[in-house]
């Protein structure tokens, strides 16, 4: 049933081709194989990530020195969506982002903001810098928040670290603001990624880790979607008040198999 | 009117006292005659105070210094009112709060902790303590975050802060979880004011220059509430969609008069 009719897939990153851990990370078991067979197939492919603690450029080579064929062009990603959406409306950001993300923003005019760009920005995550963010929000007649996610927390081989949703609540509250979300679960996002890929959300179907995030947003947006049982998945996901995926895999190789399968 | 068949005043301190300043604060032309005034008259008198920067003892030995005529034990202060709630529930916290706060806990069993008592940390909000913090929440099977407050900016010489209320909106989103708030508006912390002077609400009048937490959080005590036209008052709070103060003072000295009259 939930493989037909398929022209496109989108994945997530993190939880379904690899691991995170602290030498950087490791490859979920089949998982570089199965991207490769997706290629061979001659589907369409999008890699859509939440990923805002580096380039695209560093993550692409993070995942091809894992072994994977993936190329920066293949990638739907946070910061250059942001960009997308301040060159369109003439915004100029402070940016509170990760250092290795501000390259992303290079070509983006950042004199005399009139926006803050909020991302992961884990060190960066100072009192005096998010201060500062706070002062140029509150500064403004209609302050605007363009976030790069939402998620609340994430694990690290060194513990859970807030995410960018928790410092997203905060400026929202002091600000009486509402954040603009960029990435992950936005629909914009997910459109852009299918724009991308030129295919229709139904003959596409996301495959993911995050309930939420991966799932419940690509159905919002009439795609098909997949929760596999690695990265963050947790069994207690499968009683989600909301969100029922339209199948489980146990990995993105087993639902790499079923879909050749049915083509 | 609204003068009439008081016995006693509560009254904030920082806007309504004195005004914070590089050198720790002036005080408000009439407010120290004010409060010796309202002693002489054999009204009853409690300090309202959402101060969590400092010990009470300290916070009465600067206002001591600026000649005001108080002492600790007419001070109603968030962080005794938390050690009060913590004794009774058993609850030994994780303190994230101002260094000159810590020695308010010092009576309470700090060890193994079960729940996190949140103030407004200041400097010690670091993307290290915050993190700590929501570990040792999201460690719990019920999460229980307390919270010296709600207040969203504060203004301070070197600029706009934000407040100890964004920093708890960061960790309720991330454990979705409600903080339980001690201090104004909280009407438990206004009843504990009342008991402390002995006077109930009707007989009562609170005397603030935060048309929320002071004049809001009174009123629906059963106080009346008055809002002065110093420390944080500004012009459009008067045009408040949800609060209308009792009436508006230009100052503490000219409630005392109009009180007093009616005495």
């Amino acid at each position: 049933g939930w493989a037909r009719a398929v022209r496109g897939l989108l994945l997530d990153v993190s939880g379904v081709l690899y691991d995170s851990g602290a030498d950087g990370g490791v490859p979920i078991a089949g998982s570089v194989e199965a991207v490769r067979r997706i290629k061979a197939s001659g589907l369409k492919l999008r890699f859509c990530t939440n990923e805002t603690q580096a380039t695209r450029e560093n993550f692409v080579k993070k995942l091809r020195g894992m072994g994977f064929d993936i190329c920066v062009s293949e990638v739907t990603a946070p910061a250059p969506a942001a960009c997308h959406i301040l060159k369109e409306r003439g915004l100029r950001p402070h940016l509170l982002v990760h250092d290795d993300l501000v390259p992303e923003f290079a070509e983006v005019d950042k004199t005399n903001p009139n926006c803050v760009v909020l991302g992961d920005a884990a060190e960066n995550f100072t009192y005096a810098n998010l201060n500062e963010a706070f002062r140029v929000l509150i500064g403004m007649e209609k302050p605007v928040l363009i976030s790069l996610g939402r998620g609340r927390y994430y694990k690290e081989t060194d513990g859970l670290k807030l995410d960018v949703g928790a410092y997203m609540k905060a400026l929202e509250y002091a600000c009486d603001v509402q954040a603009e979300v960029v990435g992950k679960p936005s629909e914009r996002f997910f459109e852009s990624a299918l724009a991308e890929m030129g295919v229709p959300a139904e003959q596409a179907i996301m495959i993911g880790d995050d309930i939420v995030n991966d799932v419940g947003g690509a159905q919002r947006c009439g795609m098909r979607a997949l929760q596999v049982r690695t990265g963050k998945y947790r069994p207690s996901d499968e009683n989600h008040p909301d969100v029922k995926p339209d199948a489980y895999v146990n990995n993105l190789a087993e639902a790499v198999d079923i879909i050749l399968q049915q083509l």
